[in-house]
């Protein structure tokens, strides 16, 4: 129960509140299971007045999958100050909280991204290309890594291995503790990078 | 030209003579590509008969991507003799090429599987889990890598980083040859089980 003032909100902040409500609905659910019906019925406002925001359900699905990447990418933001493998462990451990805290919406986007709509696999590679180019962007001085074709090709290689740790781990931790997981997926790019014979 | 005279062949043996042709059609074309039509026309034989075979374009399409996937294990069996890490570097690079030399084929049932299609995914994980499993069993004495719930973990992530590296790769070699990106797939293995904090 809000004890603020209701105030009119503009089309364009009213959408994304409604954008907001789909992403926490993502979090549980399969984009399958993400209906206009539901999102009608959780936000107490028309199914007609949705489709006015939005369209149809896969531009919908599109609005809604965009603005999850783009939380990702700012919830994954490292800290400004800290040594680089530092800020890598902080960006890392938010992305592992944030594929735990919304496996079900995650799982169904690499899905359908993997699977071939065309206009989710692009707002998931444009998502995953952002992560990837962070690092060579935060790590300008080549600390951890320098900004090679071939460190580029690992860090893509990385960042597909930490979503496959992190999606099985969800699955079956099999003991293995968070911090240990964590440990893991920072650890590994720049052991990776450290194997790499001279070109 | 073949010289060798012609024999009967009994059914079964057609049957996978039908599917050794599939799974070579398969290599340069996606699966939506590979028809029961197609099939029929390079085999020679009527469309009737492929359907007396295989019963449905679903199921004929599963008894290829079966008899690639079991391709894709025998051609990766690694070597009986040499050391673990020679052992591995000859499978990593039977595995490198076999998805050069299928990369349309592979890439289009990685899409299937992960794009939700159950059947092809349940192949496909059994060739990876296959894969994977491999290389406990042909490190028994743990040279490479123990065999421990975090280190199972790690070859499952090490697994989908090799395919996302062969697979960028190919699309975008960016000066990379292929020895480095070999040298790049057997080296993480070990460098990443190296980096994994006691549990």
């Amino acid at each position: 129960m809000s004890t603020t003032p209701r105030t009119r909100l503009s089309p364009e902040q009213r959408r994304e509140q409604l954008l907001d409500l789909g992403v926490r609905l993502l979090a549980h659910r399969s984009l399958d299971e993400l209906s206009i019906d539901l999102l009608a019925e959780e936000a107490g406002i028309s199914r007609g007045l949705l489709y006015h925001y939005f369209g149809s359900k896969q531009a919908f699905h599109e609005a809604v999958v965009r603005h999850a990447a783009d939380d990702l990418i700012a919830q994954t933001t490292p800290p400004t100050d800290g040594d680089p493998m530092e800020r890598l462990l902080m960006s890392v451990t938010a992305y592992v909280d944030y594929v735990i805290a919304n496996h079900e919406g995650y799982v169904s986007l690499v899905k359908a991204a993997a699977g071939g709509n065309e206009s989710l696999r692009a707002i998931y590679d444009d998502a995953r290309s952002a992560l990837n180019s962070r690092i060579f962007r935060e790590d300008v001085d080549g600390e951890i890594i320098p900004d090679t074709p071939a460190t580029r090709l690992v860090v893509r290689g990385w960042s597909a291995m930490t979503e496959e740790l992190v999606l099985a781990w969800i699955d079956d931790p099999g003991g293995v503790s968070r911090e240990r997981l964590l440990a893991i997926v920072a650890g590994s790019l720049r052991a990776v990078v450290g194997i790499i014979p001279p070109g």
